[in-house]
């Protein structure tokens, strides 16, 4: 237990105060409520707002009536009630977060998450599976995350129903007395109600650290039923209220290149890329046969012991990401990778948080999903075609380091590549390709219109390697003007990577 | 094994000739190929063709390795290769076809099933588990749902890989002995070797029911690699070909109404329904109570036993479709349903076969899934504002029989409700939509253009209930005049069904 949390758990103290609402008072606020929600679930679906409301508390404190009661009053078909009970096998085999990514509310949907994402972690500390630097790191991942979905235009409301020690004993008591229809007290949370006090503890904790701005906590003293139902209800209506008024007010961004101007006289990484390297005549065929032998190999070994991967390949236009894409699946069985070629997005992606698409296709154990071009568009072409705003690709960032992070915690191998050829031989491919009759629909009027915009490219590659070049999940530059060295070691490394996951 | 199969066999004779290549015209013949097929594969994708293949055959045979050749020589990019080994609990959940569905390529990508649809199937039967009979009747339901993926625009290409006895024994020996990087000879594969003569009998009937026109089998000697490779990929070509010469010569259908006049006359089934029932004041709190705690409790049951529950929802406009689903709702657990609301499909969705997003939706084993509106959009509104054409919408009454008939074998209970209201009854309420302030919203043009086309849903719903009325999923035809009748009936019919079913 971190220092001085033992004063935390004060926070609750305002909701310890066991009031009762009278039958009439209740119904008249929930005849309004009720009117009054249906209408704000409406605005927030014409402006397109999509929100996340996560229900947790203590057992016993009635959380899933309240549940109930909110359903019953809100659009039915365009509301979904997440309770994520066990993971199945399809969840394990990835990153933890998946599931709460795959269940993400489209724009002016509701998605209600029971339980949200932070029992786990408030029983795992309480029990004490789970150490307090963990738990703490934890509670900071899930904020990050979820500043992520408010950047991006999503409501998220929290809600603690909360109870007092003696207040949830009884509260069992009588549920086991007179379970209602279906519902079952089961022994897992009557042993629970034994450790009130460290889980109260451990939930003042994570909720002092996720309590923010963006994604605030409503504490809901649930002794009376009544009481907590408006109050929830209450706290809702007005969560949706503020939402909407920012959304109505929200500023204008304009795209500014300005905080970036110190580099303009700032040496490029890509400068110092030695782009003579070659491989000889015979010597190529002889290296790829022996790369491609290793990556063969390795890839029938990770799939043995359930190791995914995921390898990006970014670089500039006729750098030769297809050729050397092809030669690497060459060397894999079929069954084993997927080639996802990024384009648009579909208009269930444009609903999504730019990530979620990534999400939706993060390989089961064991695949290597291979990217030509990734979410690093939202950094590379979105900024410099001004597609995404300042603001929003600045902060893509981090949320792209903390998606890496997550892939990689997993023990997810991720292997990035930036292909680089020279400015001449651009030229020289792009001249190349339009006098070559069945090379011709590889080159348009945008490739040119990118090739002019060369130096602004070259300053956002630079900031993407310096802001997403981590020890998890470091940027490969492969020097490319010889496509042949390019691409034995892009394999060699992919192989490297791959060996290395598997001898661990 | 039925009448006269001993003689089936002998479709493969004409691939037990053990023919080889010499490898100068192996050469020759697959650098052409290579060329043909990547322009069959783009024009395939411009005219967006979905194409499916399937590689099936004995082990041994190398099936694999030519799978990959094929990978090797198609853009990467649009291809994706499942290998459907043991269903994830998520799919066990669901009905057997739901994998393949998830997996079905859109419009302009290859799927590639390895084993397709007919490995387990083949082995069930060769080995005895199953039944001759159900192993027919297995293959025809394959063969029908082939035929629905090539009426759509499908290509649907079948090929499998054969060896003689003695071939295969050899074939397994030398791969024992020479283990490739990550081939590995399983046991079981061992002892299916001997199991050859049942497993090729088996397959003789299975491809010869399964031989159809629309979705062809292909039967590859492969006895030698090279004459193998070529075989394959010569067939391939050519289905490519056909399928684009045809979609290209495709008949430009036009909607016609002829084959339904003799209906003129007919008495509509909804002429029969008495609508002047209905339920007296203070009755009606009384019973809808009643159902309602049934219903709860029924729900809760459902999810201890793991019965999934779909609930359709059709009806004139104004009929009451919203407030008795809420009614509905309202008496169960908010993490226990989902209520979707179909409206005009993504472009994702529109990449697919119209029951594509239908089949996504399929629920979990324990869940209620509501449908406000449905699948039946094809032989209603789509049938009647010409939005599907004559055979499109006439083949779906098949079409929707066969899904239905999976959900149903499946464990799932399916109900249907037609809200029926009268003509007058509706004018009532549209009347009273436009003079309330807050129910104006609910009343568009489109419900007006919609009500004088009364007539022409009325032969549509007649058809309709005619043709997908089974024992297995029958409509309910719910007499709604009274809102509060219908409501209560909805109710006891869906606590009806989920009751029996729990008690199975």
């Amino acid at each position: 237990m971190g220092q001085g949390s033992e004063n935390l758990a004060h926070i609750f103290h305002k909701v310890e105060t066991q009031q009762c609402l009278a039958k009439d008072e209740y119904k008249a606020s929930i005849k309004e409520l009720r009117l009054n929600l249906l209408q704000l679930q409406a605005q927030a679906r014409e402006l397109s707002i999509p929100v996340v409301i996560l229900i947790v508390g203590l057992d016993g404190s009635g959380r899933g009536d309240a549940l109930n009661l909110m359903a019953e009053f809100l659009d039915p078909r365009h509301i979904n009630t997440h309770n994520l009970w066990s993971p199945t096998d399809e969840e394990l085999q990835r990153p933890l977060f998946w599931r709460y990514w795959r269940a993400m509310p489209a724009t002016g949907e509701i998605g209600v998450f029971f339980n949200g994402w932070y029992r786990d972690p408030f029983y795992e500390n309480a029990l004490g599976s789970m150490g307090d630097e963990d738990f703490e790191r934890k509670m900071r991942s899930i904020s990050r995350f979820e500043k992520m979905l408010v950047d991006d235009g999503a409501l998220v409301l929290k809600f603690w129903f909360h109870l007092t020690a003696k207040a949830q004993r009884e509260r069992i008591r009588t549920y086991r007395k007179n379970p209602g229809s279906g519902f079952i007290v089961t022994r897992e949370e009557i042993e629970r109600v034994e450790h009130y006090s460290q889980l109260v503890l451990t939930a003042a904790r994570g909720i002092t650290v996720t309590n923010t701005t963006e994604a605030p906590w409503f504490l809901i003293d649930s002794y009376d039923r009544r009481f907590r139902d408006v109050q929830f209800l209450q706290n809702l209506a007005e969560g949706f209220r503020q939402a909407i008024e920012k959304k109505q007010n929200a500023p204008v961004h304009t795209t500014s290149t300005a905080p970036l101007s110190h580099w303009e006289n700032t040496a490029s990484i890509l400068d110092a890329v030695d782009l003579e390297r070659s491989v000889e005549g015979n010597g190529y065929a002889k290296q790829l046969k022996a790369q491609q032998k290793r990556l063969g190999t390795a890839a029938w070994k990770a799939l043995e012991q359930g190791i995914s991967s995921i390898i990006i390949f970014e670089g500039w236009d006729a750098a030769g990401k297809g050729g050397t894409i092809r030669r690497m699946v060459q060397a894999m069985d079929a069954r084993l990778y997927k080639v996802i070629s990024v384009a648009a997005p579909t208009d269930e992606e444009k609903k999504h948080h730019y990530l979620w698409r990534f999400w939706r296709h993060v390989p089961r154990a064991g695949f290597v999903t291979i990217y030509d071009r990734s979410w690093y568009g939202r950094v590379l072409v979105e900024r410099v075609e001004e597609l995404a705003q300042f603001h929003e690709w600045n902060r893509a960032y981090q949320e792209i380091n903390d998606f890496e992070y997550q892939l990689v915690r997993h023990g997810i191998v991720v292997v990035k590549f930036w292909l680089h050829i020279s400015h001449e031989e651009q030229l020289q491919r792009f001249r190349h390709r339009q006098e070559t009759p069945w090379k011709q629909h590889k080159i348009t009027e945008e490739d040119w219109r990118n090739r002019d915009k060369w130096d602004q490219y070259k300053r956002a590659v630079d900031d993407m390697v310096a802001k997403t070049s981590t020890t998890l999940a470091p940027w490969h530059i492969i020097p490319a003007n010889s496509k042949r060295s390019a691409r034995v070691e892009v394999i060699r490394t992919v192989s490297d990577a791959l060996e290395v996951a598997i001898r661990k």
